[in-house]
């Protein structure tokens, strides 16, 4: 059967995922192949166009490319100003893979993408306006407003993870500020908290646990078993967390706010206590209309966001 | 000489005020009604055409109107859910504004039309990515993305001034929560951060001001001439305002973020040290990129930002 399909291309420091979706969202074929960092990515282009060209159903025709890449981009143009994890500087990705895919294609960061991929066919149910959170080795962001997203000036848009959460004193983060969300609520500093936090009290079952045992699930899990460091821990991620969208949302009047990454597998137990603090910052009428969700997709959220903008590129190239 | 013209119409409590503006943003010609609130402001409508048939410079045509009013608005259909200044419950503004004057009628809340006017002709210098931010008896804000209003999910984009400032112990406000931005750094804040701290400190030049002249002004007035409580009042206002907006723009990637309202008569004593608390907690790319600026129109903002929406309404039209 012949069949039109896009491509949504995810590319990371060491593999580049890709995938094939037909314009309702179907994901035909996933797979992925190793990123060659040598040259400064110079082969990643072609390596890229030679797998799909390789990877796509016979009598089946590409329409359009979506691509979810590190490093500062300008959106518009699709150019990366640098990758530090890929080795590209001043690389026009969008106009190369262009040429070399010969359809339309569109170029976001991550956290953006995965944004679009869960109002597309994730936990925002087609919603226009979403906040998206992502809580992982950083806190990233992903903001949409009138069904699209919020780039901002240069680029920034979305970057959520640097709220300052702790004014005075807080940790250093790697953005070069102190006291960022990200130095709290992510992963990283949700076991951070309780490294700090399990030497205060030797009684704590996270004392139990060697250091590379002390993951954010082994945290939730302590805390389910009543542990009170484990629990004090996460009341503390929880609440600046919470603080932050809810003031957030006070702005955007979000109708989704989609928690994903690693530390959102811990389900209810974080959107729980969440969505109490959230209500106690937020307007009435704004905690009202928002929905706070777990995040659908894991993994794939920015290969769908990326073949969502594909799909939206596609169409506007041919009503131009 | 016969010419295009549209109305700009702000509606207050006490009185209606009204403008004519060529499309290129020229005011031809402003005054103002009462506001007429017997039988829950059913004689508006009628009173707002009749004084624009009246007042229509003779051989012009009115092309469209651009509304500012109170209240809850549903901004697409332009239904007011409830006005309690003016008595409107569940009233359809719009429908029976462009029923009654025979034109395209847009209707949005007084902050979200100061932001777009300022963004058309004032301090925006047409800026797609802008927040504006008001401090006079509230703080209102209005937030720009991609060149149009942010409104969220149900109109309550732009709520900033509910935005907490202080989690712990804060002021009360008129929402029902606590510490929120508006409680400090309002005009109405500052006046009560003053009227807290002067008694404190009996040496305060503040505490030669009666009552009704404790105004922002003479605060500013005091700061300027060294008094140390008026510095630490203001000092307390800036410092929740630049962390508020820093968070904020840390989201929203801003090009201008416009200060407007009475506080802002303040001007470079205002802007200044809030420069330097927004640099403190706002991402460096942000800042750069983000410049904070007084806001230019004063009261007639709103009437710009509606007559732009009108305009953009009659293209709309045209087009279709």
């Amino acid at each position: 059967m012949e069949q039109d399909l896009f491509a949504g291309i995810d590319i990371g420091g060491t593999s580049v995922k890709l995938a094939f979706l037909t314009r309702a969202g179907e994901m035909i074929k996933k797979w992925e192949i190793p990123t060659d960092r040598q040259d400064n990515g110079a082969r990643i282009v072609d390596d890229i166009t030679l797998s799909i060209s390789k990877e796509l159903p016979s009598e089946s025709s590409l329409l359009g490319a979506g691509v979810g890449a590190p490093g500062f981009i300008e959106m518009e143009t699709g150019f990366i100003y640098h990758a530090v994890n890929i080795g590209w500087r001043d690389y026009p990705l969008k106009d190369e893979l262009e040429k070399a895919l010969g359809v339309v294609v569109r170029i976001d960061n991550d956290a953006n993408l995965a944004a679009l991929g869960e109002k597309w066919k994730g936990a925002g149910d087609g919603t226009n306006e979403e906040l998206f959170v992502t809580l992982g080795t950083g806190v990233g962001g992903g903001i949409i407003t009138r069904g699209q997203i919020l780039h901002g000036e240069n680029g920034m848009g979305g970057e959520i993870g640097h709220i300052t959460s702790i004014r005075e004193g807080g940790a250093p983060c790697n953005c070069g500020k102190f006291g960022c969300l990200e130095t709290v609520s992510s992963a990283t500093g949700i076991v951070r908290l309780a490294k700090e936090k399990r030497t205060e009290n030797q009684s704590s079952l996270l004392n139990q646990l060697e250091e590379n045992e002390l993951t954010t699930k082994a945290i939730f899990e302590a805390a389910e078993k009543g542990d009170t460091v484990a629990r004090a821990v996460i009341k503390e991620a929880v609440e600046h967390l919470g603080y932050a969208i809810a003031n957030l949302a006070n702005a955007l009047n979000p109708a989704k706010i989609i928690i994903g990454g690693g530390v959102s597998k811990a389900g209810d137990s974080l959107l729980v206590p969440l969505r109490e603090v959230f209500n106690q910052y937020a307007l009435e009428r704004v905690a009202e209309s928002a929905e706070i969700k777990q995040a659908h997709l894991g993994n794939d959220a920015g290969i769908y966001g990326a073949v969502w903008l594909a799909i939206q590129a596609q169409k506007e190239e041919i009503t131009r």
